[in-house]
């Protein structure tokens, strides 16, 4: 393909994109097909010589879309939602355009630079203390990771470092291994998977510390554990907080846990995966309110703020405290310049890195923050008016608060098994896509406002959908 | 943006790309900026309001431009290459907009079903074993990572895991801290730095074993090693063998190693994340033999077979020995279908993914086999073109051996300050760009072929640089 032929076939694909995402309303949001379908449409090896252009573009729709789940369809409302917009997708070209690998200031300065002023934005417009922004002058600052899982590892071992570093400097030299084995670290029994696989990455014990009535994890529940933990020997080092939960939205007491923190040095990291974006609104700013007190916070505009995936925003307080953690550093990536600015190689799991700030940059200066806090409120408010309806319908309860774009419901007096059938009805139906989740063992449906088309008329169109399943699955348990 | 906006700019956008591209020889390869630079260039907050798309469009030459390191450039001979081809970059807008995050096969079939296939092409390909492919129906696959540094942490935690296991079997319960204190991983002292990396992430021993002549790590010197640690009561378990090594482009002795492994109940991983995609010719194919010995195996299209960064394939013989090593399992991540294909999200570190096999469906399919080859076989001869220019010339001596598309030299009989000096004269200089490596306090110069552009000229034009900075270095030096 040389550059005419990338002409024209690169705008085919622009028109194809924006086809599929103004009419993704006609496709069926959750397909059809059963494991293996795909290889049977597709030959068994590479071809030997190249093919046009045509045959590749016909097989979009004959073998990829078939297989879809389109998280980009007004009728999704499963996991929470990932951000697809214009400017970033434009902006993404560009990207792969410039092709560069920014493990270093100097392997692209750009790369780097860009990220850092991007990511001070950022955290403006999240009222983020000073001490987190790289132009305070201090030692924090921004990073993109890929997702919340890597910012919550990085954040992890961090403080793993931080803490047998400090052991050998009371204790003198002990295997390390054998110093982990002392250490402990905190979720709740709420918190996304990704933390408990923190723990089993860096052989760090995670605790899941139960929650009140509002899923939240208190402070004095953290008291009570750490202080079993001390009493048995153990030495408590990290703190995961969540706020907005995945199985509810729930949001752990950020001020309670960062003070007790504070005072036993503890790292406490806020992974606030979807709610985070929320905080640009002052509306949704206090729940925010702690955040002083975290060494680490993470959020990823690549679920609600229009950047595509992917883009995990991350900030810390002290950003020698991860370069220190894994720091090596060969002769073919120094560069005459280092410590002028971030290595953001030191900074993340991986090596190589993708030029992603300009799509946040796009996204960002495209729409302006006002209509960025615009959408956001669009969102909650639409769960409201679904929350509505459920309240609405004598059969239904909402399970926990509605605070962003969530909504958490089930089938009152009934079995989490009807529950269950009604989730999976709806998704055999599959005029509208949703997951389930549970709480102490109540089996409940989430519905989340997930796609940036999705309308008061979409809410409306999935309330009906769930309304005539119900019937059918109601009159179902009465047969049996 | 709205849709009809996007048309204009996205398409605006392509043409961009393109003479950006074609016309990127003329660019100077390596950015003049001084650290900081760009921050002066842009406001220090976010707009309130959205701002056109002509303000930002004309910024990418404002702003970015002057900071970026053009790693397309014919003139760039730094690092590896990266990878970038027209089709995989109309792939990634496809996949950007499709915007899928294909965690589990429910979450999008097709991101997980195209994988598995491509996979199994690539696979292929490279002639690997039956047992490293999904097709055999057997426990084997590949999967797409994003680095090769998370592949090998991947490959590490793994071992990591089963070893813990049996250790527990046989010894009963013993806290993972202690056992893992007794755990020792080899590599080369030639191996990428992110594998000292792994070990620290993973929290495993990583010794660094010599090598021989040609850079090599042979079987000898890990049978010494595994010995010796052994004796002293540790349990080897882990093996990263090279083939293509950073520094410079030496490769283990994979038959060596891997029997070697197999008869200890090793885990032997290979990182060839820059020469695999040289294995796609016969001629090459040969530095793979013994990869059946192998658990696992990867390599990067991203770097040298036109996929745009971010693709690092891995493949492994047993699956469940990675998705054992950190499953966690929450209900709303569970579907009907699972155990019937893979849910990726259990074979790497993050738990979202891009829909990243259609680039590389569409690179081996825009191309075909046999133009890959050839891509490949045309940097290999570019590189011994280069190193016939540094034969010819008494100045210089060759370091190692030229096997792919990396040339080492440096001036013959002179100190490494001297060549020290020749490289940054280089880089100051700004015509083409390079880094320095060190083999045994031996530091010396990398020649790296890299762009897709690059021609005999281009290649001619920077041993020109180089005799003309030469002779002015050396002047310098005479004079000291």
């Amino acid at each position: 393909m040389d550059a005419e032929e990338f002409r024209r076939r690169g705008k085919e694909m622009i028109d194809y994109v924006a086809d599929y995402l103004e009419n993704i309303r006609e496709r069926r949001v959750f397909p059809e097909v059963e494991p293996g379908y795909l290889r049977k449409l597709i030959p068994g090896e590479a071809p030997e010589e190249g093919e046009s252009f045509e045959n590749i573009f016909k097989d979009i729709e004959r073998v990829i879309m078939p297989g879809v789940t389109h998280w980009h369809s007004p009728h999704f409302h499963a996991y929470f939602p990932t951000a697809n917009s214009y400017p970033a997708i434009v902006a993404d070209i560009l990207s792969d355009a410039i092709g560069c690998i920014g493990f270093t200031w100097a392997s692209s300065p750009a790369c780097t630079e860009l990220e850092v002023v991007v990511l001070d934005w950022l955290g403006k417009m999240l009222d983020l203390p000073e001490s987190f922004l790289a132009c305070s002058g201090g030692t924090g600052g921004g990073v993109i990771q890929g997702t919340a899982s890597e910012a919550t590892l990085v954040a992890l071992l961090s403080a793993r470092a931080r803490e047998i570093f400090r052991y050998k400097q009371t204790n003198g030299h002990v295997d390390d291994g054998v110093i982990m084995s002392k250490f402990v670290a905190y979720c709740s029994d709420q918190a996304h998977s990704s933390v408990e696989r923190a723990g089993l990455i860096a052989s760090i014990r995670m605790r899941k510390l139960p929650t009140d009535a509002d899923c939240s994890l208190r402070g004095q529940t953290l008291r009570d554990a750490i202080n079993k933990d001390r009493a048995q020997g153990l030495i408590p080092i990290f703190v995961c907080a969540t706020l907005g939960t995945t199985p509810s939205c729930a949001f752990d007491n950020v001020k309670e846990l960062g003070t007790l923190c504070q005072g036993e040095s503890i790292w406490m990291h806020i992974d606030a995966a979807y709610a985070g974006s929320a905080f640009i609104c002052p509306e949704f700013r206090p729940l925010l309110d702690g955040v002083e007190l975290a060494e680490s916070f993470n959020f990823n505009p690549h679920k609600w703020l229009k950047v595509n995936f992917d883009c995990s925003t991350m900030w810390v307080k002290d950003s020698n405290l991860l370069t220190e953690a894994f720091n090596v550093d060969p002769l073919y990536l120094k560069h005459d310049n280092q410590g002028a600015m971030p290595d953001y190689r030191h900074w993340h799991i991986p090596l190589g890195r993708r030029f992603r700030s300009l799509k946040l940059w796009f996204v960002l200066r495209t729409y302006g923050q006002k209509e960025l806090q615009n959408y956001i409120r669009k969102d909650v408010t639409l769960a409201h008016q679904f929350e509505g309806m459920v309240v609405a319908d004598d059969r239904f309860e909402i399970v926990g608060k509605v605070v962003m774009g969530l909504v958490c419901f089930r089938l009152k007096n009934a079995s989490n098994a009807t529950n269950e059938r009604l989730l999976k009805a709806i998704n055999a139906d599959g005029r509208i896509h949703m997951v389930p989740s549970e709480v102490r063992g109540v089996y409940f449906l989430r519905f989340a406002v997930c796609a940036s088309r999705t309308t008061e008329s979409d809410v409306s169109f999935a309330w009906d959908v769930i309304r005539e399943l119900t019937e059918s699955v109601l009159k179902d348990s009465d047969k049996k």
